[in-house]
């Protein structure tokens, strides 16, 4: 089922990190060590934290280093194993051959207390795909035997690869939204990479009733993906008397305008989070996913007197974990989800990044790693 | 069991409202309406939103009337019933004689969302006791049969008072706490009106482990109330480094040193919220009670990279709902919760809210009522 | 809106208790008490729970007596409201000529421990609606301002009435089942009175993947509503060997063979439950909502060693309360459920009940109270 | 810290399995291997299912081969390491030389969706310690490093052995009861092995009111563990009037004669199960624990109408997860919770064996595992 193991493979390596520029290199494949796989790549999924890592933007973490494989949303297959490696896999259901993904958490301890209580991404330990650890924009990659998420069939490995982050990490924050079937729940953002998987996930898979938000030229497309109504963000004034029209016609829009039971705020930006308590009936949950640059802002209006006298939560979902990611990649093999992405070779990853930087990406994109150009 | 019913009786009224004023008046004794039961009180506990009431705090609503008889922490026997409300009485368990409390919610609609959903304090139709409503500042006052809160077989009256305010809403924030029976809790405020029965219920009640902060000379008191552990807030300097050094202190005392599951802010004070953020280990969460005076102040570190990162929630509970009230007093009943207060005269009301507003008060007061000096 | 409200109607009633046996009769039309309406219906459904009630089948309960108007699932008209009702309607938005429903328990004392737990079925109080209490098979009747469950526009009345009991019944049983959206559900007695809404809210409102369990004539209409897998139980030996044989392709059909996550039993058949935890996975959940007639009979593997082994439970669920009723007619609204049923006149209850008790039925007979005949 | 490693080291070992007989026998040390940790057993606590194994009891099991170590209640220190066990240890914050526990579950695969969901005892590929797995009755035995529960400081070796099984496993069965603080707790069997856990954890622990049920002359004992209430089950005849009058009575003892929010039944008898559902008042939980000998028999009272009629649940608890373990160990280290236990030898194992059969115990017994005689 698996091809014969090469010497050496391709991989895509920030050459310059600081700055938006990648390489092929070709490096040696390295051999699987106790209790890891050796998996052979096929497509991996190109994420915005991709660019913040090359660009060196989290600035309270050391620089990325010359040569860093990127990458954390990767599929392939299992190619060899490491000494233990193959007992490991049966025990989630894998042999050899087995289609495997790779997410932004590519292994942690598994004996810590955050692990025990099934909150990966807090094990002090937890490694990132991609972020020193060398990722999935190269054709073969190490993994823990037992923490590779299977592929389900008939989910293709192109449209799976995209979910090991963004499809997880929505559903992660979709599960904290303390939203009953049948409520309403806002997706700020929902035209973006997240939020058009939080959109399907939501309306098609646990029964919610979507409110989109985004940008007008999107509407027609969040609308296909379930949402029932839609806001154009960009019709509004960027002000306070502005941010109260919209907070009074997404009320309008739920039912009885009691206000949203939820929002997610999928958008890495403080005017989407300062806007976001505001959709809120009493009670209601606002789930914090997307992570805005810069200096941090506290969300507005995340007052005690606000949040005491409307009994508001405010909840940080960072990604899921293991058990997650299968619950995600099955809701794509019943084609709850579909993730919309263009494939591109690997040659193109710089001018992906530039064109991310300039905010040009529609939906996402998945590199081909059998193809260099 | 009940007295005659007088066609007068005594109520202390603000009758200078803005100011710290009170006078005690003769008023007409009202007959209950459909559903009301007539309740002779004997104790109200003073709570500082009364003085918020009367001095006309809360801007954004209308003034308090002169005339107006405050009080939400009302007890008394039930002395009469109008029509329909002995059988309605008779559903929660009482008959006339029977002693009941009145809290800062004095009645719902009862058909609506929130009423539904069990958040009172939710309903548009609540009416707030000694809030434009008459309260229990008085020997006599009107409530709806179904609503009055029944107060158990050895729980003195003066001791149950202040629980129908602050016990309530203290319980039920402590349920909202997310937090599991050995985990360890924060209470921020610990020696003041709301933290002294937190620290009490958390600990003795739900088995919590309880950490105290107050000043200094509370902590021995706050000990006593169960805390296990106990950090006074003066000792650390005002600015982040002295955030930090607490914060640091605060974890080390939580098992394993990953920081506390839950913090409680009883505190009406935006440092106290700026703190409460950091004494939390991962998805942990911090419970708005106390309400800051002044403009609004968002949370600091309420950022959506600081929630994410560590997986925190932010959590706003309101007063409790007639379940709440009646487990509260439950608690009572078995001693878990003792209320720390003085017994005053009616005459002496306009020099207790002096003495409040100097922050002069240990522990709460409560009114004998039928004492006029 | 209102037409004008006549000194006597119509009524259905059971002349021969113990017998089927029903006659139209011409009945005063009462005025309403202090916080009733009277309500001018138009539709009832017909429940099997009226044809046991006609017939004594609850032996451990005082016969019916003769003359007893029966009925649970009608909706009609506010045609009048008694003293204070106009207000408590309004608090659940609700006003002259508004379409109303009443439901099985058709009132609570609103005050008791059960009431306050949101667990109406459970007050001691509560009214059951054509039990004692003069049901829906008339033309007028009173109901409780504060009580009866507003229909949404948009659902027409004869197709809401079922969904009354019927409806919340399955929508309150689904929400104790455990599961999770993505998770397989079974409801057996698929095609069945209850059954039928099961599927349509398990699938189309709460995100469950359902897998039917009823005789194979009904396969098709079963598998329209939503289901994804059926299984014909009279394909199955009655004995032990045929049931280990029915759990064995229900398991199969679940994801990864690992079994359900939960039954729920609309079938009232001791069989039928016998069956049940044989479908589930570790940590099911089988949900009790039929109730088979005759002695009681242990559910079949209902055994410590059983239950422990595998981490089930079993969960018995009684109807809704009012906040579920109202969510139930919600999702009616969004055309997520559909009651399927037939129109007939109020001449034709005895037919009906003739009918139903040979098990002739499909789906729900709705009585037309508008004719007589 | 450690002592050198011995080549051979001490065990028990049944002899004659089917028939209570042990013998002490020289065993070869084993040599850890990848991932695993060498610990120098100094105690081990005798449970009764050792008893079960030992004689063959439980018939749909392979019969337990001649040679068998028992025991799954081990404490020792980490005496060496195989390859990769350090890293893993250090993990979960253990060195060599820490004292760390064996339970139940000895090791489970981590990749299963039981293990993924935290569901320990429901991995298909766990292994029992003393259970065809060489167990705990002896001075050396090999653990998975990422697997071994940490014993806290502070709690004596002794006291912490019997923890590892009966009390995590008492403790997750109270996590499963959905009873709040504050609410009443029966636990029948309570002045047993795994009862008088129950009683300390439930009371001290969890705020919960606890009932004991147990025969008269451990009332005394149960009382002095935070039982409120005790009932001596001996004084009720054992036909269903007895049962009636016992759950009359214990219901009288629950706050407002409601009857109790849970049950446990530790017992392993099917009368205390058959009477369990009667002490509950509605929406009530009884959670299966002990284990009944003998033919399955269904838990009288679990028939549809009685589940349904007063919303009751009973849940299947099987033994407690890592984090249960780490938890109950931390309930210990507070002294909430204390083992009640006599010291053997272990040549005195055969002896204790028969005295258990007698049901002559009183308490846990617990192996000395460093003295022969």
């Amino acid at each position: 089922m698996a091809s014969p193991i090469p010497t050496h493979h391709k991989a895509v390596v920030y050459d310059k990190p600081g700055e938006i520029s990648t390489r092929i290199e070709t490096v040696e494949t390295p051999a699987p060590g106790a209790g890891q796989v050796l998996v052979h790549l096929t497509h991996s999924g190109v994420c915005s934290s991709d660019h913040g890592i090359m660009t060196n933007q989290w600035t309270h973490l050391p620089p990325t280093p010359a040569g860093q494989v990127g990458g954390h949303e990767g599929v392939g297959i299992i190619a060899a194993f490491g000494a233990g490696a193959e007992a490991a896999a049966a025990a989630g259901g894998l042999k050899l051959g087995d289609r495997v993904g790779i997410k932004w958490i590519a292994s942690i301890c598994g004996a810590c207390i955050a692990c025990l209580a099934g909150r990966d991404a807090m094990c002090p330990a937890a490694q990132v795909s991609g972020f020193y650890l060398p990722g999935t924009f190269q054709q073969y990659v190490l993994a823990p035997a037992n923490y590779v998420t299977p592929i389900p069939e008939g989910v293709p490995s192109d449209l799976a690869a995209p979910l090991l982050c963004g499809g997880v990490t929505v559903y992660a924050a979709l599960k904290k939204s303390r939203a009953q079937p049948g409520d309403h729940v806002v997706i700020s953002g929902a035209g973006g990479g997240l939020g058009h998987l939080a959109v399907q996930i939501a309306s098609r898979g646990m029964g919610f009733r979507v409110i989109g938000i985004d940008s007008g030229e999107k509407e027609e497309f969040v609308r296909s993906l379930g949402a029932e109504a839609f806001f154009d963000m960009t019709k509004y004034s960027r002000d306070q008397a502005g941010s109260d029209k919209l907070a009074e016609d997404v009320k309008a829009a739920t039912l009885r305008g009691v206000g949203a039971a939820s929002v997610i705020v999928c958008a890495g930006s403080n005017p989407a989070y300062g806007q976001a308590l505001g959709f809120l009936g009493f009670g209601g949950t606002l789930v914090c996913v997307g992570l805005p640059e810069g200096a941090p802002v506290p969300i507005a209006g995340a007052f005690p007197g606000n949040l005491v006298g409307r009994e508001l939560a405010i909840i940080g979902s960072a990604v899921g974990n293991r058990k997650e990611a299968i619950e995600t990649l099955d809701l794509a093999a019943r084609e709850v989800v579909k993730t919309h992405f263009v494939l591109e070779p690997m040659s193109k990853l710089t001018d992906v990044f530039e064109r991310m930087g300039r905010m040009e990406l529609q939906g996402r994109v998945v590199l081909d790693l059998s193809r260099e150009y």
